[in-house]
């Protein structure tokens, strides 16, 4: 795997504690839970990104908050996100998850459902369980509940984006309403938290929900991106595959409100037929392309990116750090899968 | 509706507040809590029984704690009730409760999946929020802790429940602790919060959520008695309800492990099938007959009543607190829906 600094520096520490989380329950839903982390026959799980997790320890260190007792927080928001995966898997009905069949194509959707409930309920458990490493109730009480609001907006956004599926009317605030709850909270959570963790004040913590918020927009919108123009050897999906699953991304959103005349009636055509086609796949690429929304998209993340920062740089951190969160969002603007 | 004095002493204020909790949002998955807790086009909502919110507050009574302010988690109980009612009326395909569609007969399968992840944040936001009332900071951590392991119980309790439905070996003491999760944890929890919150020691919340225990076993049991022999005009449901379901409930774990000969093979004939016809039903409450099922199933719940009793005694509570617990149990134990 390719990528920045950032999503190697806790890797370790992050396996270690996920691994302690989940390795002793043996029901059924335990085995689930492994397998959604990545787990293999033996051993330590194989995780994703990780992300989430990452971002919180690094601005809890940025802030020179205690690493080893903000651990299992940071991990708590990663069985969060994996949650919400579960979900978004079983809403979109998508077969594979980095390369491996999706948990509810594996166990069937009711036990993938409850799998994912069970992973909410050991995110809290873990979560409470940072008193025990000496961090003061005060703080673990906000972690949870600035993660519980973000499970709200989670849960919120997920609901706006099946709702979107249903109408040809969407739009761009609309969309990045949804957007900001769907992809924007969790992210903007995990540095808010990571922040509160450190002891930081009220204002500097909202200064890094703030970076946090941008950070996942602008990584949603590069991931709506990659889901049309995205090469297939990179992402494991072919180019156009969010046009033949009918989802409405940014770029579509915009071509919705931009397009006018014949496009206009073709983008109406195709979103409402109960079908597409793979010449519907090809004659939506080319009114996107007619309409710029590519560059579009790519330029309103560029604009977050831009935001963001500013957002940091309010944060007076360490340069070491700062570059540290900058060549993370390079990697977010500039990434093929 | 009928029933001890305990579900009618604090049903006002627990209205009040589940309609402080609820009637702010305006969001489509706001309006589907809204359905699920009973509210009309106006006005308050229309609970059901109530009956752990009500614990919760007897408890914190009976221990001299502070109503008010256990008011929140007490209706954040009952919210983490709907959430998984929500999740029963799914599995099992009910189409109504209390007399209304449910709530994925009304707005689909999916979005009720999802007010129900929304009620769950909702309660733990709602707990969270009874340090305002001025409980301390670590009696609502611990309260969390006792929910939230509730949560973990009900979740495993209802996979274990699905799975049961796949198999024909379900044994006495497997059931037991699966009802013991599904119905016994939350009121178990309702109760030992409610200690909890009043500032009781370790020992005492423990018996009462010992009492609770053994109440939620008894009910649970009641209603197993009920899911087959119960009269449609209290339950809603037809006699052998149960039985054209296929649910193995405790009369018939009971029948299994004890009838031998002609009577077993029917059972496994009827329960091995695809499709449960009206002449089976007959049959196999013929076998439930044979077996004294009914008397069986309500003798063990009067074995946890008395136990429930016991631990109560051991609480040392005030002679009238201890009637209204005595009352609640005949109430659960006759109960005829």
């Amino acid at each position: 795997m390719e990528g920045p600094e950032i999503l190697y520096r806790y890797r370790r520490e992050i396996e270690r504690e996920v691994t302690r989380a989940l390795s002793t329950g043996d029901s059924a839903l335990d085995e689930m839970m492994r397998y959604q982390l990545g787990w293999a026959a033996e051993g330590t799980p194989n995780l994703g990104k990780c992300l989430r997790p990452s971002l919180c320890l690094l601005a809890c260190d940025a802030l020179g908050g205690d690493l080893e007792a903000a651990l299992p927080v940071a991990v708590a928001i990663e069985f969060v996100h994996n949650f919400s995966l579960i979900h978004d898997d079983i809403e979109d009905g998508d077969d594979t998850r980095h390369h491996r069949p999706t948990l509810w194509r594996v166990y069937g959707r009711d036990h993938a459902v409850a799998a994912g409930l069970a992973l909410w309920t050991k995110a809290y458990e873990t979560l409470d369980g940072a008193t025990a490493g000496g961090l003061p109730a005060e703080r673990v009480l906000e972690a949870r509940r600035v993660v519980n609001a973000a499970c709200q907006n989670i849960i919120e956004g997920q609901h706006l984006d099946l709702s979107f599926e249903l109408r040809a009317d969407v739009t761009l605030p609309e969309y990045i309403d949804m957007i900001s709850r769907k992809s924007g909270a969790l992210l903007s959570a995990s540095l808010r938290v990571g922040a509160v963790l450190a002891g930081a004040n009220d204002e500097q913590a909202m200064l890094f929900g703030d970076f946090g918020l941008k950070l996942g927009l602008a990584f949603q919108i590069r991931d709506d991106i990659l889901g049309i123009w995205g090469e297939g050897s990179a992402t494991g999906k072919p180019v156009g595959a969010d046009i033949a699953r009918k989802k409405k991304t940014l770029p579509i959103v915009h071509a919705f409100e931009q397009a006018v005349g014949p496009d206009r009636d073709l983008l109406r055509a195709v979103y409402g037929s109960p079908r597409i086609e793979d010449e519907d796949v090809d004659a939506v690429l080319a009114v996107l392309q007619r309409w710029n929304c590519r560059y579009f998209a790519q330029g309103l993340a560029e604009d977050y990116r831009a935001s963001a920062m500013e957002a940091l740089s309010r944060a007076q951190i360490a340069p070491d750090d700062r570059r540290r969160f900058d060549d993370l969002m390079s990697f977010v603007l500039e990434r093929d899968y």
